[in-house]
């Protein structure tokens, strides 16, 4: 290469140097796993209910912050996943936290059209788990949404549920 | 062994048969992944902020349900994780939520003490990072607890700290 060639794109987080830094510091660091990846909550900014829990990459972290409407990764479809790309239910960033160790961020999120979880429901997480006295003799999961908001048919016609047994 | 034995303890968790009974039904099925583990979101019932992120193994999840109380699989330290019982911040269950595919947990939680963060800090997602249009120049971290609500020294002594580089 000649000295004239352009430098190679930086990161644009900074390196792990010090678990001081890391924690107490006021530089971006994020971990991302073994397959590059790093775990995001988004919840709804308004309400605090938890949509959905996804992964980033790299990728998707940076257009996160650059855009301002989240990106994460698909692991179903190993892709780079513009969340609403293909539903039109994007989701506008309020607000962008990280966490002590830096190893997950947290979304405060609007949701365009009021969903954002493919089987159709406001949230993913549509089913609540009875526990300690309240769970008596009947165990089974009670569903918190009465109906869905969105015909999941109707917005993704045949594509393949993401869904993994 | 004799007609007359014991039967083995049955798995508290359902089979995962279908996508549908897996994403419509009222059985809980939850998906482990290849370490045993499933990871929880965990927010305070009455703000809605995201206090910590953590994993569970089946054993958490069990005891998590029939106590009422959370329990998490520590992996620093490979162990069944109390949440509390050394640092006395015990996180009452005031509700448990499983996610479509049933691969995440959220539990709302009262937290005794006010504080969930092994830092000192109310949450674990006390730094907020700057995206989009509100980024600017200014790309750093901004702090959004001003301090600590305890003193990590006088809570957990000597004992290693989790976060990894």
């Amino acid at each position: 290469m000649s000295a004239s060639a352009s430098p190679a794109p930086s990161s644009p987080f900074g390196a792990r140097v010090s678990i001081e830094q890391v924690e107490e510091g006021d530089e971006l660091a994020p971990k991302f796993d073994a397959q590059g990846l790093i775990p995001c909550v988004t919840t709804d900014h308004a309400s605090g209910e938890v949509l959905m829990v996804a992964v980033m990459n790299r990728e998707a972290l940076a257009r996160t912050i650059e855009t301002g409407e989240a990106h994460y990764w698909s692991r179903s479809r190993q892709q780079l996943w513009h969340k609403g790309a293909t539903s039109g239910l994007v989701q506008k960033v309020a607000e962008m936290r990280i966490d002590d160790d830096q190893d997950c961020v947290w979304l405060r999120v609007e949701i365009a059209g009021g969903a954002s979880c493919h089987v159709g429901y406001r949230s993913c997480f549509y089913r609540r788990v009875p526990v300690g006295a309240e769970r008596g003799q009947d165990t089974r999961l009670a569903f918190t949404e009465n109906q869905k908001v969105f015909d999941p048919k109707a917005v993704y016609g045949d594509a393949p549920n993401p869904t993994q047994l």
